[in-house]
């Protein structure tokens, strides 16, 4: 790709930013080097992640379009670095705001296509929600045997028992003692998990803050402490769930991220729920350098 | 200001990053909200500082206006937290560059207002050249005594001898020993001076590559590491004039920055010009949140 001029809206859910691509007939071949260009926050535009919005018809992959079912629009969801993600719970709701703002979508409720399968987002107060899909415990055996299945270190404090939750991404969640000031954390290096989870893992640092509210910050595998992450939100209301005194597997919770506030409702038969806002910031044109 | 559109430019100079908002007109308040909401790199547009386009005629500050002579725009510079700042030198090139591509300046050489003063900007190959101003050796007597005014401390080394340059604003710039390896020194930190400086200094971690070529890295004062600090350049280009075999005060240097490589001439009399690249990356429009 050189020397073009791409169309881009910038937007973000709890400050977990993304720069979206409208690709309305599917012509843009946005390669990785466009990709990490428009991530970048000082040579580009910048942004935790860039989707392109694709028909659902036009997307390359066969597996995307076999399962779209009735959704129309494909969230082509690429990391900073360029590489393909399989969807992003923060992004979805930005795409669906950019869509309804675009007219490519009306409707109150309607479906999208990640690489992760098809979404159904609906329209919930001033922002979106959005089912995640199944929840899992891969180590529910050591949850019921000592009550946790991992132990995490921060600096500084004698390692915490963590729960481990699936959510399409793996996660170790952890219920910091109420003493504890969350915001003094050290979370500028990867908090070290033993055993240690195999493909890495995103770990929650939450705490209670009255029935059904927790407040938490997020380190994310592979790229640090961020603002917010949907995915660990859930995990972290999952966790307060399993280990409350009476144990429960569905419940709603408001869960305030340093980037703001999102709704999990974490459903029956282990589906959860994530609901937050979605802001649409800017609209532009960005030119790529030449390759 | 609340629920405005502005127009913006998005760019930069060797990665010292700008969102530029004209007000041709002299009407747009850009009050501290609205900067560091702009300047904000994950809820709105990001970059390290902002800059409105205004006609001299039209900016408050009666200074300004008083000093401005030829110079028809004035770079109403703010940094990232909103306090408005006296001058930029890889701002000043963004500005330019702007100005040229609008029709707002046409000649090869003309003169910008900015609070520092009117500075005079001129095409130099693919970017853009303008004068500092002068610099004064603020400890010149010790240099003369010990070869050098100030101790520098970086984790992990011996305290470096330093050289303190004042361009308007304060440097501490360090010959790095030719074994060290700079990409490895920590600047997560504020390395320490001994003595300290008063308002702090900006700190170049300086290498000679060639005659009359150098590359660095920067501490700046208040920010932490920076890909580029156009002042900095200079500063380490200075230092290592003082310190040469046969010192001397003036000459041309290249100065490898991590964002990019910048031109420092040091002309007689004291004075200094920085030449370097300046990229207009994205145009758009950007929605100010209701305050």
């Amino acid at each position: 790709m050189s020397d073009a001029e791409l169309v881009f809206t910038k937007g973000h859910g709890t400050e977990n930013d993304f720069v979206l691509v409208p690709d309305l007939h599917g012509s843009i071949d946005l390669d990785q080097t466009a990709v990490r260009f428009l991530a970048d926050r000082r040579v580009g535009i910048g942004a935790d992640g860039v989707i392109r919005v694709v028909p659902t018809q036009a997307a390359a992959d066969p597996a995307v379009r076999a399962q779209a079912g009735a959704a129309r629009w494909f969230m082509d969801y690429r990391n900073a670095d360029g590489s393909p993600a399989e969807t992003c719970g923060n992004g979805i709701r930005v795409f669906a705001a950019y869509l309804r703002r675009q007219h490519l979508e009306s409707a109150d409720e309607f479906a999208i296509a990640t690489r992760a399968g098809t979404r159904t987002v609906r329209v919930d107060g001033d922002g979106y929600a959005t089912n995640l899909g199944p929840w899992r415990l891969p180590h529910e055996d050591r949850l019921r045997s000592q009550g946790y299945d991992t132990l995490v270190a921060v600096p500084g404090l004698d390692p915490l028992p963590a729960l481990s939750v699936d959510i399409g991404n793996p996660h170790a969640a952890v219920a910091l003692p109420e003493h504890i000031d969350l915001t003094s954390l050290d979370l500028t290096r990867a908090p070290e998990l033993a055993p240690a989870a195999p493909r890495g893992a995103n770990v929650e640092l939450a705490q209670p803050l009255a029935p059904g509210h927790l407040q938490m910050r997020v380190h994310e595998r592979g790229v640090g402490e961020t603002r917010s992450c949907g995915t660990g939100a859930a995990a972290a209301a999952i966790a307060m769930m399993m280990w409350s005194e009476a144990p429960h597997e569905h419940g709603n919770w408001r869960v305030d991220v340093p980037g703001g506030t999102l709704a999990v409702r974490v459903l029956p038969r282990r589906e959860v729920e994530l609901g937050g806002p979605a802001v649409l910031v800017a609209d532009g044109t960005v030119r790529l350098p030449r390759s």
